[in-house]
């Protein structure tokens, strides 16, 4: 328990103002996109990487568990203050510092909203590619913490492709910058990208070096619906086969096709059972051809038919139809789980038929959507938690599915990351002495397990105090 | 001292053959790029993942340090024994065991040669960007390890960008895989990242999975002469505040210009201060378009000619002259301390000006060349040893070159890494609390230091025990 001293030392370092310790004001900053909800005894809402550090150091000294927090949009879990303890979050560090555009590099506080972020640097001609589904809420710095990607990571990568520097204050109350704004640098171990992608759990991330691209002159998005789900994922090896890398290669099931069609008033019609999406970017000129080539390429798999945007307004339209998915979804089952596996492209097919194959296995719907591009597919467990074992066939479900894509080569996390939901699984994808080798370095950077403990890895006995 | 009894044990994991005791062979493996030369005691040519292991749990067990060993093409230093002990060389592990077409993805054992992989999926319409220039002999291994660069990263990234998944013999000797084949995926910490770049500290690297891209279409060569340096400098801005990155945009100082004139017959007129060579790829018709946007930028900044190659024959030659570059250096002076420092690519200019005036301090010869597109210039400080104070020169000057691409935001390397070269000058780049945090991870994952000590940071005086 966080004694009055330490909530008198954090109003002092932070501002009253900024030390939320009412029932109400901890509820709002309790829970995330897994619905799961932890109490925190008190939310830190730092202004400067300073503060942070002090922050760091009065935990440590009195082992008080932190738990960093973005906009809380993660979906497995990693910012719930699962111990109690702090939440700190980064909302108020939410500027954006620099746009270098003789560098194509930006600098930016970890509370920046990131479609803020891409609409601001789109201004001046720039680029920032990841987009998860969550950018208008979602912050940078969540979005590093978790290496969030998005549907046009196909083409250009996912969020850690893009980070080149960091400012981090460390498990111990350290500052320490990792890389910089030079697109080369190979002095030391790579700090930055180690902690993209870890989940808070081996720093608190207050600055991030961005670098960007020159905006696409133009894109094209087509729409097409095959009359079998076979075709449509054939089609995405085929693309891919065939050396096109799309920007988006956008993936709908017969399932979803019919929630959106019940949901909505979007045009879709009974024959299609399945969609892909796809998103061509570049050079105005170029973009005709690579259409063409890729419409050339799938024709034979089965199209029912084939809808290209000639304006912004119409490929808005065509996105409007993947958009309305995760809405129209309750059309099956008041409640969802929501996975993100992935596994290489070309076994899209495959994993799609053991996805069918597990539905029927345990009785239950499964919708599957997402970025067929680089394989990775969000399998939707629908279940009633009101019905009595449905969350029990769910779990099932749920290892099964994790087991068909590791079978596959694939993993069970492509851009959610694993955080609470996902750790009990981490034995069927990383083997003893490789889960030993990371915790060997969390153990090393957090001596006192301070920093969001018990994600990825579910606590040890003998580090599990706090709080339980 | 390796005892004889290890040296049998060894002979028995690896077979007699792949332990080479004798003088003769032991000084082949005795040196790198650096031509600084330390004898080991012995060389392994392991054949499997499970030799390697086997070597370092003896290694373990014996206290004996081994030191990792593709070709040996390194700049700073990295593969050399500075200790004694154990060379391990990957040399045997040489096969490209799967290019998968479908997914565009390579798995190659540590030991093949870079151009071998590049020139192989090249033949299937699949590209390896990086292009260190020492592609000819070094291996993938020793790339990884190194975080190799090259002209065409401007465009395409580092070595780094392009691995996705490793099979790493841990410095204990267990075996672990990282990552995989997949274009996502953030279960668990991105070890794969950290390894690359961490120069055979945290691990034996001993298979290796790569994304590809399709190869492009076409490329186009331009070469650029230009009446000052300043010209060339701004022309690097230039481009890139066009929002226009080439593939490859490499620079020659007046001082190369004029070294290669003398050591060849290439056609470089006397009123050529500096060169750029620009190429850019991919579809064929959108080639010359950008490369009229190019030169057309690049126009009011004192072209003196523009070569434009039209066939792969004519693009050939013009890349002759930066070829021909390293071999005419020893026109100026026999000996080089050859330094890759990096800097925001709007920077150039300023950097160019800073090792001038570091040539006048110390009146000694300086020739630029480099991949400044990135902004990653190779600074070449040329003397001869033989002349007293030639070295003690050479040295203040690398000291003055690093602090001035540190002051203006940029790195002391950005490809070559830090070995033994750069190891005194890390905290002129990496604080102390950020050292530590990099060696808190490296004694974690080798608590008896066997692997590679002494390279990147100093050996601690606690640490240094072996073979001093």
């Amino acid at each position: 328990m966080l004694s009055e001293q330490s909530i008198k030392e954090l109003q002092k370092i932070l501002g009253k103002d900024n030390v939320l310790t009412s029932k109400a004001e901890r509820i709002c900053y309790s829970y995330d996109a897994t619905q799961q909800s932890f109490l925190p005894e008190v939310v830190l809402q730092p202004g400067s990487t300073e503060e942070v550090a002090l922050v760091m150091k009065l935990a440590n000294r009195e082992r008080i568990p932190v738990f960093p927090r973005g906009a809380g949009s993660g979906f497995t879990g990693g910012s719930l203050p699962t111990k109690g303890g702090i939440v700190l979050c980064t909302e108020r560090m939410n500027q954006i510092l620099e746009i270098d555009e003789e560098n194509l590099v930006a600098t930016v506080e970890p509370g920046v909203v990131t479609e803020r972020f891409q609409k601001t640097v789109e201004k001046v001609g720039l680029f920032y590619p990841p987009d998860p589904a969550s950018l208008k809420f979602s912050t940078l710095g969540g979005n590093v913490a978790e290496c969030a990607g998005g549907p046009r990571c196909v083409k250009y990568g996912v969020t850690k492709d893009f980070i080149i520097g960091l400012e981090v204050v460390t498990p111990t109350g350290d500052i320490i910058t990792t890389g910089g704004p030079t697109m080369k640098g190979v002095v030391g171990y790579d700090l930055t990208k180690l902690l993209c992608g870890s989940e808070g759990t081996l720093g608190i991330i207050t600055r991030i070096v961005i670098k960007l691209l020159p905006l696409p002159e133009a894109k094209k998005t087509m729409l097409v619906l095959f009359d079998s789900i076979d075709g449509a994922a054939q089609a995405v090896s085929a693309i891919t086969r065939n050396k096109i890398i799309p920007t988006t290669l956008e993936f709908m099931d017969g399932r979803t096709i019919e929630c959106v069609r019940q949901a909505t008033d979007l045009d879709l019609p009974e024959t299609a059972q399945a969609v892909l999406i796809i998103e061509v970017d570049g050079d105005r000129e170029f973009l005709d051809k690579q259409a063409n080539r890729i419409a050339e390429i799938i024709k034979p798999l089965g199209v029912v038919e084939t809808r290209i945007a000639t304006t912004p307004e119409e490929s808005e339209a065509l996105w409007q139809i993947r958009r309305s998915v995760s809405a129209s979804l309750r059309k099956v089952n008041p409640d969802k789980f929501n996975e993100d596996i992935c596994v290489p492209r070309s076994k899209v097919p495959e994993m799609i038929r053991k996805v069918d194959a597990i539905a029927d296995k345990y009785q239950i719907p499964i919708v599957n959507f997402g970025h067929a591009g680089d394989g990775n597919i969000h399998v939707n467990i629908m279940v009633n938690k009101k019905v009595s074992g449905d969350i029990m066939k769910a779990e099932g479900a749920i290892k099964d599915v994790f087991k068909a894509a590791l079978e596959l080569g694939g993993t069970m996390s492509g851009e959610h990351g694993v955080g609470i939901a996902k750790a009990p699984y981490i034995p069927l994808e990383i083997t003893p002495v490789a889960a030993e080798y990371m915790k060997a370095i969390k153990r090393s950077l957090d001596p006192n397990n301070i920093l969001n403990p018990g994600k990825i890895f579910l606590d040890d006995e003998n580090t599990a105090a706090y709080g339980e």
